[in-house]
């Protein structure tokens, strides 16, 4: 394993954690696969298709997430919805978020 | 694997790399592992040995970390520091801590 490779580790376990509170916060309006996808990537969560389709599947059977088939257009997509236990999760998750970045300011503070 | 542990797993995911950032930065100034584990709890990185231990041998290995036995006492510690390119990564990490950061404010905005 390179520097570059080492690198990209630290970095994506840095992310990790992240798309699941972006997707719990953006999916408080009901949506589906692939359009979170590019909504998550503009955003600035880097994240695949083989990454993202899992996690919905995974935070729906913990009960973070429900969803519902729309068949109204010719193609029938899956909409999933941040359920009342995934709002209190990415509340947390936002709490948990702020404690961290205060406590990593204090370690940047010190250096100068 | 009941709700309880499920929000551990996702609490632990996001708290996954702010430990590799933490002591990289700490040990700007030399250290050693036990007194390290007691500077990160109170500091609100919550590890423990087990994790702690392996990622500083981890770190040393990539270079990212340099060591040295202290022997001046009657116990002998080995005592860790960060090199240029645990700098280096360091920087880096902070600033993706940083984008991630605006990233999820975002969301949050959007919410009111």
């Amino acid at each position: 394993m390179d520097m570059n490779e080492t690198l990209d580790t630290h970095l994506q376990e840095l992310r990790r954690g992240t798309v699941v509170l972006a997707c719990l916060q953006l999916l408080r309006s009901a949506g589906y696969g692939y359009g979170l996808l590019e909504d998550l990537e503009r955003r600035g969560f880097a994240t695949d298709a083989n990454t993202l389709y899992p996690l919905l599947r995974r935070l729906e059977k913990q009960e973070y997430l429900t969803s519902e088939w729309n068949t109204d257009e010719a193609r029938p997509r899956k909409f999933y919805r941040t359920s009342e236990a995934g709002i209190r999760l990415a509340d947390t998750l936002t709490e948990e978020w702020r404690a961290l970045t205060a406590a990593i300011a204090t370690l940047t503070a010190e250096e100068s």
